[in-house]
């Protein structure tokens, strides 16, 4: 049997037919689409046909899409490009950003380097779920708060954020409100022009698209200082060649999303509970995150007396690709910053893995990898000083 | 006859060994190369073999090139992640930076930018050929220079600046020097083991690559301030999940351009010096830039009594795609930075237009545009107010 592949949360495969559709502006139509003669024009024209593919999957109008890179890159201009246009007078008294305490490395990071400037952040707290307290972001909002950057839902646990609620708080104040939509595409319905929501971030590798590239909506009257200054791309926020192929198979991507949004999440849904249900029977494991208000592709799990990373090694070797719950590098294992913002001890969120499942995920697949899982946990625990203090 | 290609400058099709080496990488080895199971190292395998190919292609360390989105921002990271290190205390009084007036607007638009920001940027102007002065250079050093950043190669005339003297200057101040090699690379020898560069930019899609991604070469001691931040991806100095298909693409690219360099280059002299010659033939006609320190693939001229943009739309219709020797918005003609630079009046910058060739271009192209030119100058002149008053 080939590795099964449970990661979808980092990237997926791109669908064939995206691949289709990208193929003939390689070395066909390949134009600068920024040039005005008959070569530019056609690579134009695909650019935007694929931005009103991206709107009109979030029921928008074209010219709220600016495509970026990725959804790194998208996060980076949502929170430098508004900030940078304020910029600090004394450092740690500047302009304020409001964010999460869970959130992805590239808001996350993004703030403690805006920090660095200058800027003052506020880290909000999360529940044991994973859930923002609204009360209390409401109390964290000051006369100088730019922003406020909160994801719609988690790339580790998969708890969906109340974007609506807190974008509402947001506009009651004139704050602008930022979410990273990474992971919540393709498996929540987004509809924009009904959601108070300023700027949200995309990238397409997460929905079957191709990497290297994502889109940030913004609406149509916020400015930004560019992070990529050159030749005045997209209005001047984003400057840099129009990547056609890309931008083509981002396009086509959401179209595919939108048409199967409904059944992706049925599938994901039913292949999810059934994930969990099973992982539940096993002895002193844990779902982490939120019960229901959670990614219909998410299965994050602390199973007692274990490592995550010895479980995720044995599972690879065993031909099962999955991610562990905590970021680790060669040098050390860190607990990861969002279980332990859940209140979880250091001994908890290191014995957490996370399986994703996709759009290609079958259930002959998840019987699979069930008993092997378990099989795993058992032998893990078998040499597991920390388990045998259990027993 | 289908519409003949004479914009290689602005972007080339992507060569066919390349789409052939970049396909598995969408659907089948899909993985994210930083997921550490077995599908995010096969995909990892080929990030790294590709760093290899680019690296190899300028005779470096692997560890010495840093995957971007490409040339844009490659600039805006040498740029702005060197001197981000350095606020500005007091506007206009911070770090220096010293570039030229015929920059490309990714390091032009950036200096413009950083300027805001408070930092203080001497803009060199050039001779009548495009050479910057060396001696002008090491007097405009001071000691709160970080940067010198002059472009290896002009992307609109051509003109082959002198980066090795540049660098030498640079390095005896103890001064960084970045260069952006977009349209250099291909066309001139580069080795990076003996030339005097810190920083070198590079873009796949002017090198029969893909679109969508580009490479910024470091010293290996050099730090940023990255741009994007986030996971921690390429050293911490560039975040954002890798593009394995478009690095792959590139990485191909590079080794194809190492292999073919001396054909491309004899090729290339060849049809340009041809070109050039027959376009000398008609009256009132100068070659822009320099006769000799000149990229091979780069014929720009400006044709007195004409406007370029006119010339222009009429060769489009005709089925030739060329490029204006002036940046055009719908609004207004502006004439180009770097002709004006020269020393060129505004009417003789707007009277300008660029051919670049490239790798596939026939000598049976070139004789069939020209007399294609020279009907259209013909027919323009005999329309333009501007000539009649030289007759």
């Amino acid at each position: 049997m080939k590795q099964i592949y449970l990661d979808y949360a980092a990237s997926t495969p791109v669908d064939s037919d995206v691949v289709k559709a990208m193929i003939p502006y390689f070395s066909e139509t390949y134009g600068n689409p920024s040039s005005t003669h008959k070569h530019g024009r056609t690579a134009r024209e695909a650019v935007e046909h694929a931005r009103k593919q991206v709107s009109s999957c979030f029921n928008v109008d074209p010219k709220t899409i600016l495509f970026t890179s990725g959804g790194t890159e998208a996060d980076n201009l949502a929170l430098k490009g508004i900030l940078f246009q304020h910029l600090p007078k004394d450092l740690g008294k500047g302009p304020h950003i409001i964010t999460s305490e869970i959130e992805h490395p590239a808001v996350l990071q993004t703030c403690k380097q805006l920090e660095a400037y200058g800027y003052s952040i506020a880290y909000l707290p999360v529940d044991n779920t994973g859930l923002v307290d609204l009360d209390l972001l409401e109390e964290t909002i000051v006369e100088d708060t730019k922003l406020i950057s909160i994801m719609y839902a988690n790339n580790e646990i998969g708890t969906i954020e109340p974007v609506e609620k807190i974008g509402k708080i947001a506009h009651k104040h004139n704050v602008l409100f930022h979410t990273d939509a990474v992971q919540a595409v393709g498996k929540v319905p987004i509809d924009l022009s009904k959601l108070p929501i300023d700027l949200l971030s995309l990238s397409s590798h997460k929905i079957y698209g191709p990497k290297g590239v994502g889109a940030l909506y913004h609406t149509k009257e916020i400015t930004f200082d560019p992070l990529l200054q050159g030749g005045g791309h997209e209005w001047g926020k984003r400057s840099g060649t129009l990547n056609t192929p890309g931008i083509v198979g981002l396009g086509k991507a959401c179209e595919l999303s939108k048409q199967r949004l409904s059944n992706d999440i049925n599938h994901l849904q039913k292949m999810r509970d059934y994930f969990i249900e099973k992982l539940n029977e096993i002895e002193s494991s844990t779902l982490n995150g939120h019960p229901t208000k959670r990614l219909v592709n998410n299965i994050h799990f602390r199973f007692e007396g274990i490592e995550g990373n010895a479980l995720h090694s044995m599972l690879d070797e065993k031909g099962i690709s999955i991610a562990t719950g905590s970021a680790c590098s060669s040098e050390k294992i860190h607990a990861s910053h969002v279980l332990l913002a859940l209140g979880l001890s250091p001994e908890e969120a290191i014995s957490s893995i996370r399986f994703t499942i996709g759009r290609n995920t079958k259930k002959e697949e998840i019987d699979y990898v069930l008993p092997i899982v378990k099989e795993s946990i058992n032998h893990l625990r078998s040499i597991s000083p920390l388990w045998e203090q259990n027993e």
